[in-house]
């Protein structure tokens, strides 16, 4: 895969100060929750495992020697903060004790060497410390926050006079929000039941003090994310606040001439990253619209107007006279599929993005909210003269299907978002989406975010079955693997798939894997 | 080497808390100087080190990548706590940085795998730690204490986006004791002045709330060691109050029959360790002997008494009816040299505690102290019994040498503590140092501290000449190999020695080896 960063250095940057304490004035209260690990297993001197066994908080001790092991199992993904309760026992303490410490989204990622990991995104991401204990007992806080289901603690080295004892392991186990709050899907498919429950706790575990993208990796504020999670909060734990929060972080963290990064930082400072999607700072104003019709609240949707217009302004930059997206012009994300071209889908996301701005405008207006200068109607006649270049220069009569780029290319992506635009509708969108999975173009999709909106696609075109065909497949398929959240990546015919060199850096709770309990508690609830 | 520690875990303890409270009255107030390091030296990607570089705080920062490292040097040995001032430069921070420090009293220790540690002693004494820092800047006090002189920062992983700047680095440095104000030794000889500079701090780096035997490793009180260090205290730092410290953590701090532990716990609490030496146990009496003499805190002394006599009365139970050291009846350290037979060192450290029980008597007497039980006399009487006895069965008049064992086994060890006891005396004695010299047994001496008994042997049968030779070979070897502070181990034919399988684990600042200073000072300094 290649290597996918960006760097500008120079970047010149802008802050809207009063967007970022507005955002500031939304920081959550996180709700903590205090677990303990549901079972252990554990090796002796690497030998062997032995049978795992319930774990009883406060009765369950476990003595470790050199090279001993031992793996709690907290029942399900958590993201939080751990304590270690450590003691000794033999002669007294004669050397510090020296541990390992590793975490695990899955199970197998405690036994994968982190030395082996060279893959161009940075091992930095791999959850594990070295703690060197000089003095026990000790009641540890590890100080940084993991994501995890599943805990190793092994001994490198105690000394031949003692072992060590570890006495309890807990987690304060934090997210914005708390999945007893929402009702199991009333369903007798329990595949269903279990893809929407670990949807909704993928979405809670990336929900900390904004949406991050993953709770492993990499713990931010991507717009592309922000899209769908919004989406997916609105059918379950509707936490406006958080949407609204993310929003003004957006728009008052651009790059000089107001675009709006792929993502921002919020810790230790808030700070634009200097990589610019041309799809993920369109994605604003698809937010910004589905935020104006969910909460109606227009005073937030007028003052972000202005921010969410500035990215069509500088999108319209990117098009040739022709009304054609100029290939390559700027990064655009779309999917992580090796050797992608962007241009097509790139065209129908600019489409799309007018159209969302109208319904903006429509619904300023409506509300006789202060006149802005653009008129809805003239976002959509702009939104139809993109739309026939489309027609004109992408569409293949031959194939019947778009092509991309000038290779011509043809992809699911590209079929998937000019139907999302509109630019082909009804029974024609419906031939189209058909055809397209009949041809199975090699320019498949690998990401879950890609799969959403080909989902997204199908239920346009009116292929409920097909749509919940797709997800029972798709995510049912991580199901099948185990998955306690939805992963980052997932691809069916090749399941350790990753865009970084190695797996062990994958996250396996990642937001923009959340959606389908957004499909199984909306458009499709009806053929549940 | 044989694997050598001991474990009796029923072991029973007393405390004796009165001695216990005068103990921690005497906790020192420990002197803090804030160093910087004096030089670095750059590696980049792994490559070729760049050539070093004078150190300037504040002015000194440092640009680090994946795999660069940096290499810190303090100019001196060290103990004590670091910072590290970071920062990043580039794009924001989208990954954690991940280090590894390593701390090396030798700049070689710094390049040596840890994970290559197969030897019997833990290898969590390996001063190295690793680090994930999720947010730049950060001032990270590091909580462990380390012994050192250069500091290695090695990048693990940063990300393709940033660089890890380092800042500045210094060390708040801890002793009980400043070398400052010790004058340098007089003399013209640059070997002699560096010994006494080096064995001077060696001491400092070993006095921290108590006679450490080596602040690397074990940072513990041990009875050997603390002999030789109040020794060296006494014609340098004069500080009594340690010394007094330390009397009363053995005296404190023993088994249920009284018995003193080869080594006291101070943290995180008082706890005599479950190891006992013959030799160690009886070198309280040698201690507070000293003590007496020098600081003529009788008082103390006088409460002390019956805690060091009470280790004469345990040792006596080692011995059978004709007075000879029962073989292997109790551990006895004297040296680490493989294979050594203990038994005529330990027949002549008993006769000699013998005689030093006393002095103590006679002294407490003189000042009128409350009369006590034992007479001089009779400690003198008894001490000429198993003098006899020595002679009589260890004597070889074959070979003119002391045997040990039921193998007859010849030693420098046993040659030399027959003489310190006074068994031979006179001419008699000066023959056989020079015959054990002529003859220079395989069973030779490893450690620092035999050859301080042995350089002390050469005092007392009036060969100064001989003692200035050695010191000047044995510690001076250590100097010419770089020593900044002497050794736990010195072997001239195998500098890399070590009794623990690797030398990682090695002590390079080891109170043991602190002595030369003392002679040097004190009994030779008429030939310097």
């Amino acid at each position: 895969m290649t290597e996918s960063y960006w760097i500008d250095e120079s970047l010149k940057r802008k802050t809207v100060q009063d967007f970022i304490e507005k955002a500031k004035k939304l920081y959550p209260v996180l709700i903590h929750k205090y677990k303990n690990p549901v079972s252990y297993t554990e090796q002796r001197a690497k030998e062997e495992w032995l049978s795992t066994k319930e774990y009883l908080s406060g009765a369950t001790w476990i003595e470790l020697k050199k090279d001993d092991r031992v793996i709690y199992d907290f029942g399900h993904h958590t993201v939080g903060y751990i304590t270690l309760d450590f003691d000794s026992k033999g002669s007294p303490q004669d050397a510090p004790a020296f541990l390992h410490i590793k975490f695990g989204e899955r199970r197998n990622e405690l036994f994968e060497d982190s030395a082996n990991h060279e893959g161009w995104l940075s091992k930095s991401w791999i959850q594990e410390e070295w703690y060197h204990i000089d003095e026990l007992p000790l009641l540890l806080n590890m100080q940084r926050r993991y994501a995890f289901q599943y805990l190793m603690i092994e001994v490198i080295d105690v000394s031949k006079k003692y072992r060590l004892v570890v006495k309890d392991v807990r987690c304060d186990a934090v997210s914005a929000v708390d999945t007893k709050l929402i009702q199991p899907l009333e369903t007798k498919d329990e595949l269903l039941r279990k893809i929407d429950e670990v949807s909704i706790r993928t979405l809670a575990n990336c929900m900390q003090t904004f949406f991050e993208d993953g709770p492993k990796r990499d713990r931010r504020l991507w717009l592309g994310d922000l899209y769908l999670q919004a989406l997916t909060d609105y059918s379950t734990f509707q936490d406006y606040g958080m949407v609204k929060r993310c929003l003004y972080l957006f728009a008052g963290l651009t790059a000089e001439n107001g675009m709006m990064g792929a993502n921002v930082f919020a810790e230790p400072k808030f700070v634009v990253d200097d990589t610019f999607f041309f799809d993920y700072s369109l994605l604003f104003v698809y937010t910004l619209a589905d935020y104006a019709q969910i909460t109606g609240d227009l005073e937030t949707v007028q003052e972000l107007w202005p921010s969410a217009y500035r990215q069509i302004e500088l999108a319209r930059e990117k098009f040739n006279d022709q009304k054609l997206f100029i290939e390559d012009s700027q990064p655009c994300f779309i999917d992580w599929k090796d050797g992608l071209s962007k241009q097509t889908s790139a065209q129908a996301i600019f489409i799309e993005a007018l159209i969302r701005a109208a319904e903006i405008v429509d619904l300023l207006k409506t509300q006789g909210q202060v006149l802005i200068a653009e008129s809805a109607e003239m976002l959509r006649r702009e939104a139809d003269l993109y739309k026939e270049s489309a027609m004109q220069y992408l569409w293949s009569d031959t194939d019947q299907l778009f092509y991309s780029g000038s290779q011509k290319q043809i992809s699911y992506a590209s079929q998937v978002w000019m139907i999302l635009a509109g630019v082909v509708k009804g029974e024609s969108a419906r031939r189209l989406i058909r055809h397209c999975i009949e041809v199975n173009p090699d320019m498949n999709m690998v990401t879950p975010y890609m799969n959403h909106y080909f989902v997204e696609a199908l239920i346009k075109c009116g292929e409920k079955e097909l749509a919940m065909e797709h997800i029972k497949k798709y995510w049912g398929g991580m199901i099948e693997k185990s998955a306690d959240t939805f992963w980052e990546l997932y691809n069916p015919d090749d399941p350790e798939e990753t865009p970084y060199g190695s797996s062990m850096v994958n996250s396996y709770c990642h937001a923009w894997s959340c959606t389908p309990t957004y499909f199984l508690r909306g458009a499709i609830s009806d053929i549940i």
